[in-house]
């Protein structure tokens, strides 16, 4: 437990894109933007195995999110932590994350053979700034 | 040079915020939303002597930028590249970086000592993702 306040939760429940940063192998970060879920006090993301953040974060669970309103970027909210990462193989999440962003299923890209993970961010460190 | 696509270019003309990634000292990025300008193929980035990303990339000069439409998320642009800093006590590059997002000159708030520096990412590797 963080102590994460109810404003930063409404935030994570809100349809804003988030940007996920993991380590790769040399110590930079990757950045990628991203949908999220809130349970708890968790993060939810959902990813596809061998996607680079996939294969960062499994070699270094440590992980960085940021979130804020896109009509205010002056608000942002942090989090710090690591992940786990559980098997999605009916890809309830990305479901779940379609309808929540775009209010319609997902489809994933015809042809493709994809395994769906939920990448679990447990926060360390929460700063949450509400602007000026 | 990295041969930056025009596409890219114009992508960072555009007064759209961006993600910086940092290294903190135990390894983990550390994340904020900033004003980006652009001097050809470098991006240009204002902060405050001693803030958290100055003196990450002090120690590290390693960062990664991500910046992408808040209307097309679909579409972003990853820059990763190592940074220098120079001395800016007029605060011009805050100032253009205001005109540029917000149409009006940059107060500093009142009673700070801020001194301002530019950060310039030298772009290392870019990749440019138009969504689908």
């Amino acid at each position: 437990m963080t102590g994460m306040s109810e404003d930063a939760k409404r935030l994570l429940n809100e349809p804003e894109y988030a940007v996920l940063a993991t380590v790769e192998p040399d110590g930079r970060p990757q950045l990628s933007v991203v949908w999220i879920a809130r349970d708890h006090e968790d993060v939810l993301v959902s990813t596809v195995r061998g996607r680079r953040k996939e294969r960062n974060l499994r070699r270094d669970a440590r992980a960085t999110l940021l979130v804020y309103p896109a009509d205010n970027p002056q608000e942002y909210l942090e989090v710090r932590g690591a992940v786990s990462i559980e098997d999605d193989p009916s890809g309830s999440l990305i479901q779940a994350l379609s309808q929540k962003y775009t209010g319609e299923p997902f489809t994933e890209d015809e042809g493709t053979d994809h395994e769906r993970v939920i990448v679990r961010l447990r926060p360390e460190h929460v700063v949450h700034r509400r602007g000026s």
